[in-house]
Formats: C-alpha cells, sequence, structure tokens
C-alpha cells in the first residue's frame, strides 16, 4: 500500500461511519438537508462565484478550449440552477426502506426484501463543477456518503461548492464526512479509488470517453457507466414515413453531443421512401455516411467504411445502411451497438415487439426518438448517469440505483428441523 | 492473448450465440428442455456411474481423503437426487419477461422495465458433480448459457453430466452451446474465464474458501459469491430464554459446516440467564471461546484471542462474549461480520427493528436461526449460492437474481423537444 492508499483508506473510513449515520436517516432529515445545502449554496454566492473566477483566470492562462472554459465557467444564473437541481432531488420519493417483496413460509417465517443504500460512492469526474453539487445531492438523498474527486481546472469552485454543501447538510445534523472532496489533485488518487474494493462500494465516472475508459479498465471496485452511445435507429417497411422522418431528425439532430443520440441508421429495404430520410439529414445538415444502397439514392452522401459501423460520433455526422429485415436489423445491433439506446419504427406491432425482444441494449424504443434517453424523461427525477453494463442497474440510474437491498426475517423462535 | 485466452473466448462466443437463442426460448420451451434433461440423466445412468467409478479409482490412487470421496461419490440414489433437483428448478417460476415496473407520462411514452437474463455465466466448482447439473439447471431456467469449469477430481463424472444435459436440452430445441464444459483441466483456464470481460458476464465460484478467495482476487468479471459465512446471534435482555436457548443450539449445532452457521455469540449483560446459553453450548459438544465475563460463566469455557472474533469456524467451536446494549452489538458485528446473516433474540419489537435497520448483512433475522440462511428455505426453491457482495443481488441468489432487466419505451412518434 502506498501512501495514496492509505489516504483514501482513511477518507473512505470516514466516509464509511459517515453512511452508517446516513443509512439510519430519515427521509424528512436528508430531505431538509437537501434544502439547507440548496440554501447554503445561495448563501455563499459570493464565495463561489470568486472560487470560480480563479479558476477561469487560471483556466484562460493554461489555454483551456472555449468549450471546456464554458463548462468551468459559472455565474449567478448557473449556480441558482444548481441550487435548484439540489432542491429537486430534496423532493423526490426516497427509495430507502422500501419493500421489494416479501414472502411468509408455511413455517411462518416472512422474508422481506427492503432497499437500503450501497454505502460508499466514488464519484470521479472532469470540469464542471455542478457534478460536485449533483453527485452529492443524490448520493445524500439516497443514504450513500460520497467521495468527490473532481477536475483539476475547477478546483476552487469544487472546494466552494463542497463547503456549501457540507454546511448545509450539517445543519440538519447529518455527518459532515457524508460529503468527502478528495483533498488532492494526485492523479494517483484516482488510482487508488479505483483500487479501494471493500473500502468504496460503486465508482462512478462523469466525463468524456478517455476518463470512462481508464476507470473501467484499471478499476477493482464495481463500475457504473457508459463508454458509448452508438444509438441506432430502424425504419421497417411497416414505419409512417412522416413519424419516420421525425424521429430521426429529432434523434439525430436535437442535439448531437449526447449519449442518445442517434449514430446509425438502418433502413429496412422495403421501406417505401429511404431517399426522402436520407434527404431530410443531409438538408438538415448531417453527413450521411452510406452504404451502397444508400449511396445510389442520394448524391450528396458519402461512402461509410467499417469502422464507421462502430462510431459515436457525437456530430451532425450518421452511418446509414439499407437492410433486408428485422434479423438483419437485430444482427446488425448486435454486433455493433455498445447497449445503450436503439429504436424501431413501425405500425407492425408483432415486428416491434420482436425487436424490443431481441435487442439487447439497456433502452429498446418503439416509435419514440433515442433522444428521450434521459433519466428526467424517464421519470426518474434526476439521474446520476446512464450505464450500459448488464448488472445492478441499467440504462437511466437514478435514486433507486443507488440503492442495494437486504433480507429481513421475522421468526417467532423458528429452529431449522 | 495468451493460447488459453483465445480458447475462452472461442467458448465464450459459442456461449454468446445460444444466449440469445435462450433468451427468446419460451417459459413452457425452457421447462420442458430440464425435464428432457432430468430425463436424460437417468437414461445415462450407466455411463454416468462408470465415469465416475474411473474418478473414484483415480481419487483413491492419489489419496483423496475420505471426505473428499464422499463428496465425489455418485450411486443410484445420488443420481436420482440430481435428476429430480433438475426437476424442481424445471417447474420454478420463469422471472424472464416479468414487468417489474411501468410509468407513463405526461407526452404519452411509457417506460416499461422487463427481466431478462444476464447473457453467459461462468461456474467455477471442485468436486461435487452435481453441480453440473444444478448450475446448468439454473442457467438454462434462467435464460442464461453457462460455462462450466468443475475439479479435475471429477472430470469423467461432469463430462458424462455434461453429456446427459445437452442431450435432453437439445431435444427441447435448445442449442447444445446454452451448456458449454470446459475442455481442458489446465488451471489457466481459470484464470482466463476471470479476465473475459465482455465475454462472461458473471462468474460464480462454488467451492472451498480458497477457491472463492483466488476468484474475488482475480476476476475482471463480475463475481456473485460469499467468502465467510461469519454470522452472530444477539441475545439481548428482552429475549425469552427457552428461544434463546433453542435457537442457539441449533443456530450452531444442527449442522456446524454450513455458511449460516452460527460463529459468534454475543449475549447482552443484562441478559436473565447467560449461564444456562453457555451450559447449553458446551453439554451439546461446543467448545466456547468466551471473554473474560463469561469464563467467569463457567470453567469449560477457554479463552478467545481476538482473532477467534473474525474466524468462521465451520466445526464445533463458537466465539462467545458479553455485550453492554444494542449498540455495542451492532458495532462488533459492523467490526467482525463477513456480511451473510445475523439474528436478534428478543421480545422487544422496537430494540429488534433497530438491531434490523443498523445491521449491515445481506440477511438480518429476528428470532429465527442463522441456520435458515438458504434459497429453499426462503421460498425461492433452488439457489445457484448466498451473496455477501452489495451489488446486483444479495443474500440467497435463485433464478431472479441470475436476471438484470431492460428499458422497454413504447412511443406513437414522440421526438424530444
Amino acid at each position: 500500500m502506498s501512501e495514496i492508499d492509505d489516504m483514501v483508506a482513511g477518507l473512505a473510513a470516514r466516509a464509511k461511519t459517515a453512511s452508517r449515520a446516513l443509512a439510519r436517516a430519515s427521509d424528512e432529515q436528508k430531505s431538509l438537508a437537501l434544502k439547507a445545502a440548496a440554501s447554503a449554496l445561495i448563501a455563499a454566492q459570493d464565495i463561489i462565484l470568486a472560487a470560480n473566477a480563479k479558476d477561469m483566470a487560471a483556466g484562460e492562462k493554461r489555454g483551456l478550449s472555449a468549450a471546456m472554459l464554458d463548462r468551468l465557467k459559472l455565474d449567478t444564473g448557473r449556480l441558482s440552477a444548481i441550487a435548484s437541481a439540489v432542491e429537486q432531488v430534496a423532493i423526490l420519493e426516497d427509495p430507502v426502506g422500501q419493500v421489494i417483496d416479501s414472502n411468509a413460509r408455511p413455517n411462518g417465517l416472512v422474508m422481506k426484501r427492503v432497499r437500503v443504500p450501497i454505502g460508499v460512492l466514488g464519484i470521479i469526474y472532469e470540469s464542471r463543477p455542478n457534478v460536485t453539487a449533483d453527485a452529492a445531492a443524490l448520493g445524500v438523498r439516497s443514504g450513500n456518503a460520497v467521495i468527490l474527486r473532481g477536475g483539476s481546472e475547477a478546483v476552487n469552485s469544487n472546494h466552494a461548492i463542497f463547503k456549501a454543501m457540507v454546511t448545509g447538510i450539517e445543519s440538519a445534523g447529518l455527518p459532515a464526512d457524508a460529503i468527502i472532496l478528495m483533498p488532492t489533485q494526485d492523479r494517483a488518487a484516482v488510482g487508488a479509488m479505483l483500487r479501494a474494493q471493500g473500502q468504496i462500494d460503486m465508482i462512478i465516472p462523469r466525463g468524456g470517453k478517455s476518463l470512462v475508459a481508464r476507470v473501467q479498465d484499471e478499476a477493482r471496485v464495481p463500475v457504473l457507466a457508459h463508454l458509448d452511445g452508438i444509438c441506432h435507429i430502424y425504419v421497417h417497411s411497416g414505419a409512417d414515413p412522416d413519424m419516420a422522418k421525425a424521429i430521426v431528425l429529432n434523434a439525430k439532430m436535437r442535439r448531437t453531443g449526447i449519449c442518445g443520440a442517434m449514430e446509425s441508421l438502418l433502413i429496412d429495404q422495403d421501406y417505401p421512401a429511404p431517399a426522402d430520410l436520407v434527404r431530410a439529414l443531409i438538408d438538415a445538415g448531417c453527413e450521411v455516411r452510406a452504404d451502397d444502397a444508400l449511396m445510389e439514392l442520394d448524391a450528396r452522401t458519402v461512402s461509410a467504411v467499417e469502422e464507421d459501423w462502430d462510431t459515436e460520433y457525437l456530430e451532425p455526422i450518421v452511418s446509414a445502411c439499407m437492410v433486408d429485415s428485422v434479423e438483419e436489423a437485430v444482427a446488425h445491433i448486435a454486433r455493433h451497438s455498445s447497449g445503450h439506446t436503439e429504436s424501431i419504427i413501425t405500425s407492425d406491432e408483432a415486428v416491434a415487439k420482436r425487436f424490443q425482444m431481441e435487442v439487447d441494449s439497456a433502452i429498446v424504443m418503439h416509435n419514440a426518438s433515442t433522444q428521450f434517453a434521459d433519466g428526467g424523461e424517464f421519470g426518474l427525477g434526476a439521474e446520476i448517469g446512464i450505464a450500459t453494463g448488464r448488472l445492478h442497474a441499467r440504462g437511466p440510474v437514478a435514486l433507486e440505483g443507488l440503492t442495494t437491498y437486504k433480507w429481513l426475517v421475522q421468526g417467532q423462535g423458528q429452529v431449522r428441523p
């Protein structure tokens, strides 16, 4: 164990102790704590904005890109949005203590499964300082302690937001160690978090692909994340052409930089208006990288190469091909999808049902835009992220995904024969 | 990638393909397949017993212990028990396709979570050949393909049982690759399974502590297991003495070698009859390793040393101490428990509730023997094991624990504003 492993073990032990108190906290207490944290963020506005100004100045000096500086920047409007997001989490339903199921046995024993917090969450994120407040709020609301490790660009902003959050939750009687900010920017601290099996219960990376890839590659602690969102839409022969066009345009072009954006379009060979779909995308400013069949339909398409089928562009570019059946669509998706979100457009219920059954992604839609892949749109209130792993939680993950369960057994003195 | 990694990747790819067909199989088809497998086991009785006789002869030559030989041995009675266990799994309820919850949004989208199989399970086990049939049955029933890697002592028995199982499921139209037996006893194959992230979805070790420890230590694939069952019983001052004595004796002495056996007894200082409990255990043939307070009560106790509080004996030995309150009991358990099963004996409902809320183990009982920690006793029909990890599934794990979920979204053409 290196010195930094020891340091992380010490933080995790403090977080674990705090997590036991949080696990006992009532719905009301956690809710009040987050309302107090939201107020504390507003009360600390001057301090937080001054800290952010320091980060912005340092970022400009370091030559951060305009996009990165924009992600880093706070102003009164953004800070009040952060505080109101914390208040929104405060009023979400508390999953802890919910009875999942209950089972009375012939011998009189009653087994109940009840939701309990996971314990200690490690959140590793990049330049957006709002994650400090968001992740802490979701953690506390679900009874988990969090260890936050933000990016070096936002070090002052994160610290000021963290301080305000802690002030708020302490005023409601929750332990300060429910929210711990990693006190160093040493990159080795991230490695130590990823190795902290048995000390940190789950790691959630929030940020770009290289961060997520590093975390997934190195972590020994379970990770909740998605690496890619290579989302497909399959336009079946039975699709309504107006609906298909509207959904395809929305799924690709509403916001091209989000993980639920369509990256690959599969058009059935019997769909009556394939050229319309291609034309609409190109007219809207999207580059279409097509197979031979679709290239014949519009001279403005470009030829797709093999790696296009495995690429998440996050830009106004789409790969597109013709498929001869729902079987071929499902097989293409099995080969190329990242398991995030796919959608079928069709009026044929039987085909839709088959597609939804056979496509093995976290979210499988019928007649809807893949851009709905978002915890808020799913009615979850807020999300800590979208998971493409198969275990524990899949798809949009909110408070319930931050819990596990234990079995409570009620007897009247039963012994096992 | 070594040659053995390539070989395991090839097996896993075959299993993944089979798992897609299994995921589509109906409840009835999976059930019929297991009934056919049970019949095939009986039909292959002569072949299986001859194979087992070879293993027994080799085992005797290698000098296996009597206990290991007994675990390895099959006869007509044991084989028919194996077949009837497979039949039992065939009639369990199919979790696949169950709707966990459903949520209609104001925009008309309906989000449903439905249970789906995990995919490919890797089962790593030791000498008991019945695991070949059990694990394959639970896997197929829940729609998962399984890769089995049994111990070298049982290589012929496992192969004969595997062949019969495959004959059975193929006769019902399921793919043969739904059940794959690792074709080599090379220990490197286990390492390759443990590293096969993205190819094998979950590893389940079945066997002794050294096997589980190795798997947990090396695996990059998620593992479902428990390492220790250091189970505690806390006898509170409000316990009924007859009930306390009956439960303590049963929890320790019914079977000392199972993971749900009590290993540590905590007696409240205000419990009226502590000497009775100690005496009953010793009279029943149990060694009591006690703290000073309990040693004063019975001259036949021996002095506990620090490591006794962290020891799973699996023998007629118990560590025992006096605690001054439920707080101290909870704190002792937090320090020393392996997170498996604990029980409180008391007539005081408020204290029991507090204990059940604050103790952070997979199973927390009130007025019942820890020996009920078993999937069958929980009404789950059968179990693949008991998990002490915090994520995905906890406590006894049966068919539902071998599933995950996906989100199905039903729209009528909605695009995201």
